[in-house]
């Protein structure tokens, strides 16, 4: 490290932005990192000596930290096997090269696997570790891993499975496998450099070459800055940079989120006696929750709403209460703070819009806003946000007609105003699964999602977290924090905005391959939150882990009546998704076989149909499902229901009872058939804890979700050791 | 042509099952395509002799038709700079290879562009062409793309686009762009030799190193077979061989399928008096479709089943009687069609399974049941088949209690009973589209897949057709039909099995990687089939394209109640589809912002939420969807509809107005909010030609689907030259 420094030190002393290839790999080797023999020189003569030191065949480049790009400029020439050539080669090297550009020779490297590592420096998440493929289609293919520092040995695995070429890595073509330990060696003395050096910038190792078996580096780039602030590039981090806002606002320490999202009082800004006004239906929406504390009033006429006496002014509230809810205009947001701070207020909820996300006026006023926050200590939920629900506390903030939403354990954080508002109105009528917690966080000028998300991982009544955000306020924080709530409880993620790609300053690979939406999605990973691309899986995959357990593996059963669908539901668990089908044990296998026609080969998945036929679809069913379900190769379950008329309706409380017998392997249920019977199943299923998925796809999709959510609470991280399909 | 027949004839001669290295390059070069300089020599001598001729610096191989893997056997040395090196070398070369090798001397091609380009003779598609990244990584990344030869110039764009490093193709990190003329020469070259030399079993040229902007081959193996009998490998093809079984069958010219799925008259043989019987349900079918023609029935008992005589047997039948479905037993459908081929019956509907699918006895009996088929020229569906259904026909086969199909313009081909079962009950009871035909192939003993897609390419009452197949029967006439067939109208596949890929013996790296689902993959979209992935887009889609034009283009417009919503459906469109989510011309964006609350900027996307709060919901969607839809821009507009009692139940009839004024854009519905109001709008929207889409996702899906097919209809191939996201 000390070596390190110098180096450093020395090349900033000089003005230099980068160091020079030969003084990059020294500062590798400081740390350890295998590579290549190298020497130096300034003249023809003295390259002669250094590889005849070294040993032919030699590769011979320019060397200064002004020169990034050697392979285009036409500043190196490989694979030299004498002297003369040496000569040549060299005093025309000098001729093209920049002047004050030394000659590096270096010992040829044998290996036909190139790797690409390296390290960037994000302004949200800080030193960010990168693995790819190397060589020539690097860039075209892009693929790439990303890490945040430090990194452990068990990251490097799951890092490397991430890849679509991971193969490369195992025995390849007559190749032995890459030593994980000597790679691990190298991704985590990468993030240490990252975190030791605030001044190396970005770092790239392009080729790390794998000489047998031991990754050793060939080039290697280190650009630096003059000043660790002086951050890295123009590019957008993920969000706001770490080091502004959120973490200067509070030097005090902060107060607890309770009095926000579990009120014991609660006055409402700006109430009004106007049913359909936001300042009314707020208060519908309290009274619907059946909040058991104090609601108290202001709105400068005074009078009666609701039957509820109205404060004329905030100063005529009582002091200390919990929550102010401020349903005034943006305008009078800020004043309105003060003045709640005045009287000892807790947290406040700030519906109005009007602030940053319009225009220049709302930023301003968002400042302003700010300000009275940071000066009153107050806890603020907002602004422009939908607010917030909690069913423990049997309070709300949203403004949104809601009637009294049912208490479950599924918990929401939503950077979008619908799910406080129309989303819940979707999930309160189509699904019969309940909520603790929905958080609004709108635009964030003092509570954000990483604060909320420490929160619900405490918060007994949360056993299951949907999170949807489109920016993180403090990326480090949320993945820190996240990484401790994972493994008590499911963090399930969308995150908004992936195509819009921050491009970054890019002298290295690493940088100009580690767009927003790589980065997060390593360190989500890394974080073991589980990353999902469909808004709809936000409901559906909740009501999944609200009804039942998370599988303990991977293996799923199941049945339907149709050779057809079997075939493809395998196509989609095999191809998309990380869940296997396997075989039965050959008791099960015994089971369903006695359940067929004489001659019809049962097993799994299981086709129903000619079961059906012999002994009707409640029976096959029934005891197919039994069956699967007994078995021990078997984690979870999925049927799809054949419910028609014509082969009869009928009872399905046997998959109630049978999942009840089974509380560690969950069952999952999707139809085909009639409209009218299904939709029966479905009202008979779900409030007795089965639920139910519109498609015969959703339950597959979604238990591919709860499989990556049980490896994440899994202790250490997941067995990414076996690569399968990337998850998308 | 006449040289490359003469070098294989030699190589057979001589008993090889390879040509070398030498002899491979020669029969390319006899075809046109550029080969990398080089010489033949049997002595260090004559190698010194002939890199003298060529220049150093060269490499050298082994070189004899024995030898596939050189450079894994340490048979090949690159970069020799002079003569000195090149004589140790040859001597060593010669030490290591095996008796009789000779050595070959090459110039050294300049380039960093690997590519891998090959031939594998596919038993049921004949010879197949492939386009790869080639080097070091070509087997771990199996990027690659196929094509059935012969191949057209308009076919390579589509195949470059198709991989995930296209690219490098382009100008790439300062190299010019591949000449894709050069290329395209490569690929239907390579597809004329495989045409032309039934010997020719696999092909490969890898690395072909792009030299500057040129295609150069460096390194080719041909592999032959003694006779073209002699086919290429053990590996399964896509369904059954192409010259066994149907071509061979039909040495007669087969008759019209017309008498089977348009009979005019129809006899039920093994008609029963049970209800539940298929015996008694399959007339019962054809009854409540209104079929106009007479109906026979036939069981040994006679009397009357639903009020019809029934004949004692088929001898009893008058003569030429268009139809036959048979109920009976498997053991006894090989008698029945002999009896029914005596009466004149023109077609059958074979119901019974116990065949082929179950065991070796079933085996047996289909042999005996293709006989008798073969013999009495009768046009046989099935066996094992749940039938078909044509609602311009009146008429079924099904005996699975169906109702009365609606009549409608999408027609299925379906290897798989569920189609004319609970699949068909299901769309009947969800879905408002109505369909013309169901096919159910079966166990394709006489009419399989192709067949039928050409019937249904000409039925006048067929729009557009969706297939669900396990395997081809004729893979290449399929693909040949299909390309006929998609230029009128879409076809839509989904290939259930994908994920069981036949192994071939792969002495090469096109057929290592010629897995069945990656060949099927390149020809279908030759063919202009659409594959689709989800067995509910097999319903979802034919719905769309049942109410709704194709669009003309892949540039959607759409408005949400949620900018949570409009993030992630931009990031779905971008990400995984084939969409694009363009600006509104400057007239629409006035009239979007004129709609909107001051100062909140309106665009494409639509957030809805701000105008429904300042004008309600229902005068947001409806001048928001007109202004979308009347936009030069945009081709087709999605409406993602919120519907909740707070906001408002509105009245839905302005899309169905708007979508009438636009008959030429697309217009698909999904919901947020309350289930009772969305099921409401549902039944009001998809009567009147609207379709609605379950979850907020699937609009989008289908309306990808829908593109694709408008691309395959257009003239000519689809504009595959800019490459999107790949198709999964």
């Amino acid at each position: 490290m000390h070596k390190a420094r110098q180096l450093i030190r020395e090349a900033l002393r000089a003005g230099a932005t980068a160091l020079s290839e030969y003084d990059s790999k020294r500062l590798l080797a400081a740390y350890g990192l295998p590579v290549v023999q190298e020497r130096l020189a300034c003249t023809p003569e003295a390259a002669l000596a250094a590889a005849a030191d070294l040993g032919y065949p030699v590769a011979l480049k320019a060397c200064s930290a002004a020169l990034s790009h050697k392979t285009e400029g036409g500043l190196v020439e490989l694979g030299i096997t004498d002297p003369a050539s040496l000569r040549r080669v060299a005093v025309g090297l000098q001729a093209r090269a920049p002047a004050g550009s030394a000659l590096l020779v270096q010992q040829m490297v044998a290996g036909r696997r190139e790797l690409v590592v390296g390290l960037v420096r994000d302004p949200g998440l800080g030193p960010v570790v990168m693995l790819g493929l190397g060589g020539i289609f690097a860039e075209a293919l892009a693929d790439v891993s990303y890490r945040m520092a430090p990194l452990a040995a068990a990251d490097v695995a799951p890092m490397v499975a991430q890849l679509a070429g991971w193969r490369i890595f195992g025995p390849y073509r007559g190749m032995p496998a890459v030593d994980i330990e000597a790679l691990a060696a190298w991704l985590i003395g990468l993030g240490q450099i990252g975190l030791q050096h605030p001044e190396v910038q970005q770092l790239d190792v392009n080729p790390l070459i794998v000489c047998g078996s031991q990754p050793v580096a060939v080039d290697a780039l280190v650009v630096l800055a003059g000043t660790p602030a002086a951050s890295g590039g123009s590019g957008a981090p993920l969000g706001a940079p770490a080091a502004k806002g959120h973490r200067g606002r509070h030097a005090r320490p902060r107060r607890s989120l309770r009095p926000l999202l579990a009120p014991r009082t609660v006055a409402v800004i700006g109430a009004s006696a106007t049913p359909g006004k936001p300042g009314y239906e707020v208060v519908r929406n309290i009274e619907a929750q059946g909040f058991r504390g104090r609601i108290y009033l202001v709105n400068p006429r005074g009078g009666l709403i609701r039957g509820r006496p109205v404060a004329a002014s905030i100063a005529e509230l009582p002091r200390n209460i919990d929550l102010g809810i401020v349903v005034l205009p943006a305008g009078a947001v800020a004043q309105a703070v003060r003045e709640l701070g005045a009287r000892g207020v807790r947290a406040v909820v700030l519906a109005a819009g009007g602030f940053a996300e319009l225009d220049r006026n709302g930023a301003t006023l968002q400042v302003e806003l700010e300000r009275a926050v940071q000066e009153t200590g107050i806890r603020a939920l907002g602004p422009n946000t939908s607010g917030h629900v909690s069913t423990p506390a049997r309070c709300t903030s949203s403004f949104f007609p809601l009637g009294t939403v049912p208490r479950g354990p599924i918990s929401y954080i939503a950077q979008t105003g619908n799910f406080a508002t129309h989303s819940l109105r979707y999930i309160m009528s189509h699904e019969s699964f309940g909520v603790a917690q929905i958080i609004g966080v709108g635009n964030k000028v003092d509570v954000e999602e990483s604060e909320v998300l420490e929160y619900l991982g405490a918060d007994a009544d949360t056993q299951a977290i949907f999170v949807y955000l489109e920016s993180l306020a403090r990326p480090r924080r949320f993945v820190d924090v996240a990484r401790e709530v994972t493994r008590r409880k499911p963090v399930v993620m969308l995150k908004g905005g992936t195509t819009a790609e921050g491009a970054r300053a890019a002298l290295a690979h690493t940088a100009a391959l580690a767009t927003d939406d790589r980065l997060l999605d390593g360190v989500l990973r890394q974080a073991g939150v589980v990353r999902i691309r469909r808004y709809s899986h936000l409901v559906l995959a909740a009501k999944a882990l609200a009804f039942m357990p998370l599988p303990r593996g991977n293996r799923v059963g199941f049945a339907a009546p149709s050779g057809g669908m079997l075939v493809c539901l395998t196509d989609l668990c095999r191809r998309s998704l990380q869940l296997q089908v396997p075989d039965v044990a050959e008791a099960t296998r015994q089971r369903l076989q006695d359940l067929s026609p004489p001659l019809v080969r049962l097993r799994n998945p299981v086709d129903i149909w000619p079961a059906a036929t012999l002994h009707g679809p409640h029976r096959a069913y029934a005891e197919g499902v039994e069956a699967l379900l007994g078995d021990p190769n078997i984690d979870a379950v999925v049927v799809i229901l054949m419910l028609t008329e014509p082969t009869g309706a009928f009872a399905v409380d046997f998959l109630v009872e049978l999942a009840g017998q089974h509380p560690d392997k969950p069952v999952y249920v999707s139809f085909t058939g009639d409209q009218a019977l299904m939709a029966a199943a479905k009202a008979y299923l779900e409030p007795r804890g089965v639920p139910t998925f519109p498609l015969i796809e959703d339950p597959f999709e979604v238990l591919d979700i709860a499989w990556r959510c049980s490896q994440a609470r899994a202790p250490g991280p997941p067995p990414g050791g076996s690569p399968g399909p990337r998850q998308v």
